[in-house]
């Protein structure tokens, strides 16, 4: 089995809404390489996607609902970024000892249904998730494939947290052109003994593996895999959410 | 920011109770390569340090209780099966709909406590989890150190089911040499903005990244990371299990 490469994608500038971010991640490629090959996953992290697709928000813009404000006082929050989560939220799962773990449109279960101040436009403004990081990833594959002539297979990424585990990690909420569960079921062990329940998430292993080079204040917002055989598939990363009639956890 | 590298290790031969992992580790290492530097990670999954560990058992020597023998008729369950992993339980977290969630000794939330058949010893084995997952690790490094003069971190993992999302991913469940969690809060992002809740737990991504490189039948049962620069330190990966006062899904 052949190593895996993780390659950081450096020098992409600060990304403003309505960049083409594919052709600015193409360009740093075949400026400061590697260049990309027939392969080859692209890993890019959301919020770069959600700065050049618009989703961000003015606080001071934000009129807080009565549900936001009073829980926002109890809990020492902003409301104006309460109330973007509540507006961002489709369902709330837990609002709890101050957290508030909701589900997203697409079906993510995190907290704050993905809305951070963190690396934003500055002082003052939130990022949301993209609508469907789906369409995001399809739509970065499209624009490095005109620009570099390769087929490259994109997954997008959050920061999230899980239950049970301390600390985040990075995980996937879009892909376009790899298949992101692995099913394993009905193949053979190394005993020959088949498998009934193996199903891996790669796609979330790919983001995982990428998040070890994206640290918050590193300004990698991209990472190039290599050397991990993907399916190829038409998919995206909704396929991870787990039917919530299947969820003990929902 | 360096690139990383995933180097599988290769030529391993089926580890047996009793054998000395780390000398075949150490030995596939130095006849295969990579040699091992200062600075890598040893990522091994649990599997073939339970066997190492004779953490194994043969299932016609289950005697199960009337609680599994009633689970396992209702849930159509191998009953000795469903024993062990009532035996290795700490605490039942669900026990619904076929699924037996349950909190293990050192206090990892996974499906079955880790028993799992595939790539036991044959038919009619299963295999449970090592009993302290930190202490393997902490002994593969020093008989890795020993071996090679090279003070590797080393991270031990199972392949573990998550809330809200489909499909399994590799997560760490014994460290040492390095630290699981990376915080950040009280750093700044890129605008200088202080980060109040980042923590990363890097061992899990390190994890993840490595399971890439260990599908069930590849027999790929341990990975070289090199490139990523962790932080040294004395503990153990149960930092990464959530306290269950601050755990809203225990």
């Amino acid at each position: 089995m052949d190593a895996i490469a993780l390659v950081p994608i450096e020098g992409l500038r600060s990304v403003q809404p309505g960049d083409d971010l594919a052709m600015l991640i193409a360009a740093a490629l075949l400026e400061r390489g590697p260049l990309p090959a027939a392969g080859d996953v692209l890993v890019v992290c959301q919020k770069v996607i959600s700065k050049a697709e618009g989703r961000m928000c003015r606080l001071s813009e934000v009129e807080p609902s009565a549900l936001a404000r009073d829980y926002a006082e109890r809990h020492d929050k902003d409301a104006r970024v309460v109330e973007l989560v509540l507006r961002e939220a489709q369902r709330i799962v837990r609002m709890d000892r101050g957290l508030l773990i909701v589900e997203t449109g697409p079906g993510w279960v995190c907290a704050n249904a993905g809305v951070d101040e963190s690396n934003s436009a500055g002082e003052g403004w939130a990022v949301m998730l993209p609508r469907d990081a789906d369409e995001s990833a399809a739509r970065i594959r499209a624009g490095l494939q005109q620009a570099t002539g390769v087929d490259l297979a994109v997954v997008v990424t959050d920061t999230f947290g899980r239950a049970w585990r301390e600390g985040l990690t990075e995980v996937c909420i879009g892909a376009s052109g790899l298949e992101p569960l692995l099913d394993l079921r009905g193949s053979r062990d190394l005993n020959g003994r088949e498998l009934h329940h193996t199903v891996v998430a790669v796609a979330d292993e790919l983001a995982a593996a990428a998040g070890l080079l994206m640290e918050k204040a590193a300004g990698i917002p991209a990472v190039l895999v290599r050397g991990y055989r993907y399916r190829p598939s038409a998919g995206g990363a909704k396929a991870l959410v787990r039917n919530p009639q299947d969820d003990l956890f929902r």
